[in-house]
């Protein structure tokens, strides 16, 4: 492999990939991780569990790329194909590879299980291959080289694909003679849209620098903002860009990376020694499962309560009855008093409380379905608003839950100015 | 368009797909709307947004397929070239296309916003196209004819490309002489594996019918088996197919089509007018979440507890101060006092209640990571077990919350056998 970066093709292949049954996330996966050597893909093609379009691919391939990436059918099945398609298009015979048996034997032993003839078919490949080990499924992953070309076959199963990628990755980082410079900044954003941001970084630097490569990714509930240079005499400008970034969008942006809504609150929460509490109706625990996905949570967040019906909000959150029949729950009254209710029975120091409408049924003219109050704050600080998304269900439940989060953060940065969501989604009830 | 189903390939564009930063869910989208008038893709391309590229895939495909759908590239950004790219490939001259311009005036004024350059971008087309109305978004659809091939651009957010499918399809099927006959059955399960499932069934099932097609998709926590047939007169032996595979795998069946485990179990309950709370501690709210996404989801489920920390064990739900010392909180004894206490503050018919160690980190040679002590059952009859999950924190949550839910559906069916993931997930921990 020269210094020049190889171009990479992908072949993806499964009947239900086709069919739209599964969703592909692995070739998003395979893109990250290759990033991560400056190599790209520039082209995929997906094709069903059929032998000559897959063959016709693979030919293609060989011939156009350096390097081709084989996904899916590596499995027990008769559906798939992979071992006898590249067999075919190598030229090389099938055979029985020892070091497969060998490792669907352990992977058997290690489970209790009697090796079956479905699974002995994975240790049938092309002669020659050699073997990229499974450190967790019984799928052994091969590479071999054709028409010059290497291509290198994986798993479709995600987990097993990830444990592969990391064998994958050091084998072609130790076959780059100098790595390529390709340096990646991701800033993670809650509260933009990928248009306006687009439109007012046109209007506020019309001299974006050529060097800096500027790209979004537009995803529920947060928006990414990517600068990539290629030369790290590129790097002071794009350090500029995103000085200037920071002062358009400052305080919507949350954090570099993978950085998470959630995983920011509670990075916030351990500077500060303080924890959350949640009281949740129309988000209906979700605001819980995002702190909890994160591990480590259990520091700032040690109790959340779900109370979705107006007598639990009563008895579980000591939220006045009086006002829940004449307010409704979707109130600011209520919300103001869950988030009470869950400061005291968690001894929380800071809570998100949300009552709101999300559908599809339970709208009504004066509180339409994507009507929400939210309430966050600490005990002397309890802050309220009222705003409405009306959008399906679960992205109403996403983008509610996010907006709460992203509420205490505000809060614990004491970022007082309104985010633009609060413009763009303000109602008629908002007091 | 003849008898024949039409030949169809997807084009997607997007340097966000090439390079992983979004995953690309509309494919999938569009396979599953035309399964439903019998027409399915034969083949993907996917590249980023380059023009050389983009033309030489689109020439390719036009001479190989009836149908071509373009997904991405119709927004207002400058690397958005679907337009562009039609016109050279149709040899067509880009114009400003009246209908789009109204629709994006009509757009704008419905949100207050000035009409800016980059938005009147999305109205340069290629002359004599077709406008594909969106419902939804700023970027119209167009469809043309290039050497016999219908070509029709869609938008790439998935909201968007949702709402203009339903206006394609049914273009589509108007032009559709005869329907093809084409009949899909889909059956959730939970607890099998796809391996292991279709061992079982080549096992039992020997002279599974040639005209019956069989097919997995493994997911998470669900698994779906597929049964499609081409030719009505196959319907018989599909069904005979069902039964067999309802006496092998029976109690593991969930639903029928896209049914969830908390859609299932909210249903059942509502037959019998009861209601579920859920205890949560190393799920985090995930089991409540996954109850509330469901519509309707009130009439069952009325309040939830996440109670992460061991104080909130004992103050919110009554876990006795001493079995959380001497037992610790991934325990027989919590997780019964965590279902006792959510019965009794929630005035639920039954419960779920989960404590166990997610990781990355808390394990124990006694207590590995993975480790999870569940409880589910009513205030007369509760039921406990111990499993291990050792996989990644996310996933184990899923499975977890999962498989309470699972038992519950079981408990409220009246199925006493153990489910499959017992066998496989037991611990020493087990009393």
């Amino acid at each position: 492999m020269t210094n020049q970066p190889p171009r990479v093709q992908l072949l993806l292949t499964g009947n239900e990939i086709m069919s739209g049954d599964t969703v592909d996330s692995n070739s998003a996966m395979i893109a990250q991780r290759l990033a991560t050597l400056a190599m790209s893909v520039y082209r995929k093609v997906t094709v069903g569990d059929d032998v000559a379009l897959l063959k016709a691919e693979l030919a293609y391939m060989t011939e156009h790329a350096d390097l081709v990436i084989v996904n899916g059918g590596l499995g027990p099945t008769v559906d798939d194909l992979t071992a006898e398609i590249l067999a075919d298009v190598a030229g090389a015979p099938i055979a029985e590879h020892p070091t497969a048996v060998a490792h669907l034997e352990q992977w058997c032993a290690g489970r209790n299980l009697a090796l079956n003839t479905a699974n002995l078919k994975q240790a049938m490949l092309p002669a020659g291959c050699e073997i990229v080990d499974n450190p967790i499924g019984s799928a052994v992953g091969f590479a071999l080289e054709i028409n010059g070309c290497r291509v290198i076959c994986t798993p479709g199963v995600p987990s097993e694909l990830a444990a592969m990628m990391d064998i994958i990755l050091d084998q072609l980082a130790a076959a780059q003679d100098t790595p390529v410079e390709h340096d990646i900044l991701r800033l993670q954003t809650f509260g933009l849209g990928e248009s306006s941001a687009q439109q007012i970084i046109a209007d506020n630097i019309p001299d974006w620098p050529a060097g800096v490569e500027l790209g979004f990714r537009a995803g529920a509930p947060q928006m990414e903002i990517k600068l990539t240079v290629s030369r790290s005499t590129d790097l002071p400008a794009r350090q500029r860009c995103r000085e200037q970034l920071e002062s358009l969008f400052g305080e919507h942006i949350i954090g570099e990376g993978d950085t998470l809504l959630a995983e920011r609150v509670l990075e916030l929460l351990a500077d500060r020694g303080q924890t959350l509490t949640t009281a949740e109706s129309c988000t209906g625990g979700l605001i819980a499962s995002m702190l909890t996905r994160i591990p480590g949570s259990s520091a700032g967040f040690h109790a959340g309560f779900v109370t979705y019906a107006n007598d639990i909000k009563a008895s579980v959150l000591g939220v006045d009855e009086a006002t829940l029949a004449t307010e409704g729950a979707v109130s600011e009254a209520v919300v103001r008093d869950m988030a009470k209710g869950a400061l005291a029975r968690s001894g929380a120091n800071y809570a998100i409380a949300v009552s709101g409408i999300a559908g599809p049924d339970g709208g009504s003219e004066e509180k339409p379905v994507g009507t929400v109050w939210l309430a966050w704050g600490r005990e002397d600080d309890i802050r309220t608003r009222c705003l409405c998304w009306p959008v399906e269900r679960t992205l109403f439940q996403t983008m509610v839950a996010a907006a709460g989060l992203d509420m205490i953060r505000r809060m614990l940065l004491g970022i007082d100015s309104e985010p633009r969501y609060f413009r763009q989604r303000s109602t008629k009830a908002q007091a």
